[in-house]
């Protein structure tokens, strides 16, 4: 059983929204990153007991682009956080779930992350990650 | 700055999903109950620092069957834990929000709960509730 280590949102303005979280639910933002492997800019906004990371496009090719496109600003993807990624990908592939990552890659913070499809995850685009 | 308390998930089958989570996350069944004024049935499934709240309509006209037919499985709300539901509306409002419902009303464990509409949080439905 692993935490929910943050709850992923895509916005089509990155400084409106962090500006939203903190006026609206008074939560703090505690880091801000470009991606450039996933061409998104991220800001983590702290609440208690887990994070929201919002995500923004920084080029057109973006996967979260093409998310806003379709869907508008909303929900993105839940991250759990685990122990170690790459045993938690081979455990996954042999329940069945489809991979996108085969192996756990560097994303925000530095973690080690790998996701894995939302088709195998109950419509839900579902991420790993481990603090190095 | 409240915890999240739960993120909901729409989902087409409550017994397939609740033994997805079991399974596929380690996850715990904490709670399962027929919310009839939302035509839902919802099971509660325990995380170490917050719960997931899965959603199916049981009748044809519930609000998460509409969902369904429009996206499908999936991420469907966030919810954040508030010590007082009646205040945080009054909050709200004078923030600007638009209030789905104006007072708090009797949601699942017995919680006072109230929507907000997505349109008015970054495109993200958000439910705000109170232990009674």
């Amino acid at each position: 059983m692993y935490p929910l280590d943050h709850v992923g949102i895509a916005v089509e303005n990155l400084d409106e929204s962090i500006t939203f979280y903190q006026r609206q639910l008074g939560a703090q933002l505690i880091h801000r990153e470009i991606v450039a492997s996933q061409a998104t800019e991220v800001a983590f906004i702290a609440l208690p007991n887990c994070l929201i990371e919002l995500l923004t496009p920084n080029r057109p090719e973006s996967p979260v682009a093409k998310f806003l496109a379709k869907h508008g600003s909303g929900l993105h993807h839940l991250c759990y956080r685990v122990p170690d990624v790459s045993a938690e990908l081979a455990r996954q592939r042999s329940l069945g779930a489809m991979l996108i990552d085969g192996t756990p890659r560097k994303g925000a913070r530095g973690h080690l992350i790998a996701f894995v499809h939302p088709k195998s995850m109950n419509g839900v685009l579902t991420e790993f990650c481990q603090a190095t």
